[in-house]
């Protein structure tokens, strides 16, 4: 069977357990504070060019999203996003059992449109009543989104003026951001978003790692007693190297970059050949991504031969499927992939 | 340098890693579906002979218990615990941060008393007023407790009775859990586990893995909807073959308990030598660790060719200290160890 | 100034005022377990013809929807409510504060339409992924709504059936339940209200009472060990009297029903002359609530004359305000607003 | 039946229940901003000497320690207090419910010793892995306790110095503040109170009104939007007025005071009057609470002529109970008590 259901679906890139292995038996410091978490953290730092900049590695996207936003918010504040965002569908509501509300704009294909925060926020200040409704006290985008599409930089640096002219921090989930950044359409590179948000992570478990994800605080604007936040909200390793060995993996060579350029490259030839065979597609994405229109029939021939992801019925005889490439697909899964087509 | 200030300074048995590297490109289920994940859980529920038990594996310690005591609590209830109880002090508030309060009662060698937990039940039920009081509502134990001591199977018993009489769980932390059944004094066995508690919880972090801690309902009483309180408290691996190779390693061929043997053994042979150097222990533990009671100078001569881990002040000429062996520690580490005693 | 802009402008009515002056001195129970308490539940009970209701007394609206939908709520669920409901828009985040989401349908003049309901539950239950979702536990409904407007006993019914189906708790906001019951043009009872729900809650403080809503589970669901919830949420009065005296005095001699009706024929009248002398309606209402929409020179020339509840800008040369009626407004009142108009 | 039980056993005073008749139908701002909460505010910080002071009035007194608590704690930080504390035994876990620990010191004498809060403080801070553990961020205090006793100038003073040195706010549960100012035997005035603690509050339910407690913010220092976590919490009264009416009648002409002072001198002839007959007190106290001995036959006899509330089992023979006085206590009622003893 072939499998595109997602990018989680494989282990982690062979330098990773490489190193896991060979740093395997050392002796560290615990919680974080050992070598290979503090280079992580400093190659990465070095490539978002803010000396300003504080990094921490957490283990997963939902995990890293709660401690983010919950300790970015006052108790008072919710935040905005997208309808479609992660943290309004598809995270168990764990940022309302933080306490904090999300409050939804209408996506446009999965984006959070600037004007449309910026008309949220100029209402919610002219209601002479706003102290008592939910604050919006900050704008989560997740980039790429969940529909696999890419803000511009044009875009976010729209949405990073309104965040500005409010005072609230833009906060960027890039759970899959190395197929954002090595995407050849796109014009946003690791410096913007480290220039344009405040707080942003880079996502490791769908880009190589068996798991983990890097905060990044951008401006030296982390939480009061974030570690210890860390620690309260059951998120802190005892074995720190875990997080990072990996990320000095990934960060050492260009790897995180050159392994989500393969990716794309594969989700290319894949997007290709989906055209060619005529195959409707839902939404153009240019990341590792596809969603491809599919009718009974054809959904039924295919799922014996290749497993994806199901997205949502689009009417009676027609599905939304997903179609995901990452960092372990070969070009002989993708040569698979299009002979069953 | 030598290192014996705690269990986790090193990474994961060589096995695991073995098997993670065997493993890594098969596609498999995420979220904890894998074949792996299921193997682990069925071997765990196997060993404990208890057919209605019911297996979920985690990440990190703190966060097991965050989740295991948010769960299984009524928002009205509290959880009582040694005050020297891992959840009292030492967790950065994970407890009460989910709504509940750790209901303490004053430990002997670590440990809970039952007697002490009967007349804090009775207690409450016979105040009129209850109603304005938070509810006792589980009992949490440390096997081993945070002073490395052992419960006997006795007092086990006793306390089981106890939650049995009031209705309310009992509940075992076995963050080193390996490190207790492989002890030599000891007459519990994780049968004896499995049958007196309701939810206890197997240690993998600090005994042979990276990360992980397998969670074991006994009597088919996991909480409504434990997946999803799981991802909700952002503890859900995307790639739960994480957990379920490591735990499913450690179950295969006695590992585990092999492991936690070797770690005994070790700890034996340094208890031997502090004692023939005349060295005080602060504590009479039989598990992994051990804690001494230095002098201002021993400790200053001491902590330059080993380090160990500050316990607490005793008086102004006295510190103690712990030292704790591991399954990686090496018998060559325990004679360079007694060699600078 | 005439004064229209709210039904909570006021005190209570005169004759609770004298009970609570009659009973001051009189020693009470505490904590609600006065006569005066009890009997305003047993009668309220009555009136509902549910002998197996079961009343609590609280002081504000929105303490009651926070503790009733967090103590009703599975930790993984929220409530769904329309887009306008009150808890979604107008309590500063109460419900995500108890770590609950406010899921929204879009309105249909303030209410809950009861095939959206049907269709969220359907989708919901049909995702396979769905444990990664929030889980719909309850529905919400305000009556009067929000904007004035009131359920049909149809409509209840259907929303009624969705909750049945589904198994989960219909639950009823009527902070102003007296001027629904009360309105020329509702086919729906008290009675009725009480057989469809499976909670409820009947509005004193906007409605006669100092402050004070009575909260009803209609068939002894009151959620386990309430009393001690109420506390929890710092919402228990010491002296249950002032609530008890309150609600005792409004059902008595039906004071509740007379005073709504009130309400209503000053409502009526007021609605005539607005009509009469050309104003537009925002939206048609039979309750205490009008919302007319008044061009910016009508709104200046007013606003010295009498004030009135701002509720939304239209454009920019139109606003729509609230005129409301309540148990305290006087014919004299509604003449002068009507000659000033 | 004679009713000692409780200072909250009566409604209010006459003057409170006189000045609410007379303004009843007087149209006035909601949620607070009204003359009347207005004039008792500027009264309360004419009193504490504060200019800078910030006033609130909210419902009951467990509601505002667990909104002041949580709204001054950050989410790391948890409340010392006595272990006799009201918030740690009585409140049904209000201040866990929001996420914060209670963090207790023994109780001298119902009281909270500088030395000890000191030590604990130093301790934490000494600890280098303290940012495992739950940070002191604040102490609570009672005055008059639990016990009724009262803190010297002195003790506050100390209290007061470590808060400073530590840069943690002193919080003063004043929920019967009045018989603690009124009592003989104290040296401690509002002044000193508004001077050395940074929030306290001016408990009215338990002297002399309906329901009402006064927060006040000594210094500028009430925490951000705290009108909208007032909300969130569920503690917003729509009729502000309820308890604007109430205080400002407590603070006019000296009423606080002066019943205040009437509740201490009933107190004083039952105090001498259980003395000169035999009776044992549990605790010597000075303000409105009176703790007594009772053996199981004088228990027995007692009862059935006045009720009296139950403290706790001294031993099978011997039981504490408290005798309360209150405002409302007359000199018939204190020598029909002393009749029976």
């Amino acid at each position: 069977m072939l499998s595109f259901e997602s990018d989680y679906i494989q282990g982690a890139h062979s330098s990773i357990l490489h190193r896991l292995c060979e740093t395997n038996l050392e002796p560290l410091v615990s919680y974080g504070g050992d070598k290979y978490s503090l280079s992580a953290k400093s190659k990465i730092k070095a490539l978002c060019k803010r000396e300003d900049a504080q990094v921490f590695l957490l283990t997963g996207g939902t995990q890293t999203n709660q401690i983010v936003i919950d300790t970015m918010l006052h108790d008072t504040e919710g935040v905005v996003c997208a309808n479609t965002g992660h943290i309004n569908g598809h995270e168990s509501g764990a940022i309302e059992y933080t306490g904090h509300k999300v409050i939804t704009v209408e996506h446009k294909h999965g984006k959070v449109n600037a004007n449309d925060v910026s008309r949220l926020l100029f209402d919610f200040y002219s209601d002479e009543n706003h102290e008592h409704v939910v604050f919006p006290g900050m704008v989560y985008v997740s980039h790429p989104t969940e529909y696999g599409t890419l803000y511009s930089l044009n875009e976010l640096e729209s949405l990073s003026a309104v965040c500005k002219e409010y005072d609230i921090p833009l906060y960027l989930d890039g759970a899959r951001l190395g197929y954002g950044l090595m995407s050849n359409g796109t014009d946003v590179t690791l410096e913007d978003i480290a220039r344009l948000c405040d707080v942003f992570y880079i996502g490791g478990t769908k880009v190589g790692a068996l798991c983990g994800e890097a905060v990044v605080f951008t401006h030296n604007n982390a939480p009061k007693r974030f570690f210890s936040s860390i620690k309260q909200h059951g998120a802190l390793l005892a074995k720190g190297r875990v997080l990072g060995v990996q990320f000095d993996t990934l960060f050492t060579d260009d790897l995180y970059f050159k392994i989500s350029r393969h990716a794309i490259e594969m989700a290319d030839m894949m997007r290709k050949a989906f055209a060619q065979k005529g195959y409707k597609f839902f939404i153009e994405t240019i990341t590792n991504q596809i969603f491809v229109v599919l009718d009974n029939e054809k959904l039924e021939q295919l799922k014996d031969q290749v497993s994806f992801g199901f997205w949502e019925k689009l009417d009676d005889n027609h599905t939304v499927v997903r179609f995901a490439s990452s960092w372990a697909t070969t070009i002989d899964d993708v040569n698979a992939l299009i002979s069953v087509l």
